[in-house]
């Protein structure tokens, strides 16, 4: 069994005051309906868990109906950080889950492919994530501005979601990061705590996330197709 | 004075076989006609001198009627690497010139700002290079394909160009590059060599280069708006 945990508490601060970047329209629906429909389609994934903002569960049951989402979901509310977000997804999956699948209720131009592709490997490993190369130079700034080192590209990964990990691996993995009270940056960083490989598989398509204004013509331009 | 170098001799191999992508059609226009009309109407620049495939004058010279580019211009045949192109463009260049702006000529989206911005840097430190903060969580891969480390994106930029310099500075770095007959993988790694300082300038729009045929919708995008 797999369960995908939706993350969709944020509030998007880049997109400017009191706008939440998940509700804003593009190609004719909010951004999450995207995001979530790929999981509701998707062969791959069984259950769906959404971590919404607390206030907000009836605003996505509402979702769900009038976008005839037909697949089992849980809706869960979201913590103070991320991270407490993710680990109150986890908690709502189902106790027989071996496979859980983490994803950033901002990023909808995920595929089919690249979900199932994390999921195999989160098989095989025990942890996975959705990643592209760096196709920029990226050189190293310091404190004045000026560049200060260059950065071989070809070791780089830029990483995304989904990152998929055996249901035991990643309940041990953030089980850790909430008994030591410490922050991670995302969830593979809490993989290193407990020495879990973590393998990149490659997205096939541009799986972009919602972060600023400038992104959504080019998701507009990605979702209609 | 100001010059511009704009590097159009690339053949663009990700773009498949015989396609050049400097004339691939992006609203209505070549790539390249978008990138150097920049340059012809920046009221930064003074002439302009277009780096080509040796055989490609005439058409380059069609361009310039086509479209009524009138700024003063040079065409010069490239090297067999890129850092030979940017030579041959830099002794293309009036011999009173203070600052030259070294371009990429599949860069089709600079602006004005980011021109007389790097211009003025370069003014001010010597080098300077347009370029972006790195928006997305960047890990380190292993040989094997998992993650080996953690990076943390607040030091690292996405550079670009413009890469502009003081006339001296680049004719030294690059000097050097030749004498030594060593590669580089950008001109600001020129300075490197003569320890010039090289300054970030951050672009104030989306300053996308065409590299894969995924870039060609995003392109025309924002070349339309």
């Amino acid at each position: 069994m797999v369960s995908a945990v939706i993350v969709a508490a944020g509030r998007g601060t880049r997109m400017g005051v009191g706008v939440d970047k998940l509700f804003l329209e593009v190609a004719g629906r909010p951004i999450v309906a995207h995001t979530w429909e790929k999981f509701d389609r998707s062969a791959t994934v069984d259950e769906i868990v959404l971590v919404v903002r607390d206030g907000m569960q009836s605003t996505f049951q509402e979702l769900a109906e009038e976008n005839g989402f037909y697949k089992t979901f849980h809706l869960v509310a979201g913590g103070s950080e991320r991270q407490d977000s993710v680990w109150n997804g986890i908690e709502a999956t189902n106790e027989g889950t071996e496979i859980i699948a983490i994803h950033d209720g901002a990023r909808p131009c995920v595929t089919e492919k690249i979900i199932a592709d994390c999921v195999a490997a989160a098989r095989e490993v025990g942890a996975a994530v959705a990643a592209s190369p760096v196709t920029d130079t990226i050189k190293e700034t310091g404190s004045d501005g000026h560049i200060v080192g260059h950065i071989d590209r070809s070791i780089l990964r830029a990483v995304q979601t989904p990152q998929t990990f055996k249901a035991d691996v990643i309940r041990k993995a953030l089980g850790l990061v909430q008994e030591r009270g410490i922050q991670v940056t995302d969830d593979t960083a809490a993989c290193e705590l407990i020495n879990q490989p973590v393998k990149f598989v490659e997205s096939d398509t541009p799986n972009v996330k919602a972060t600023s204004p400038a992104d959504i013509p080019y998701l507009e331009l990605l979702l209609r197709k």
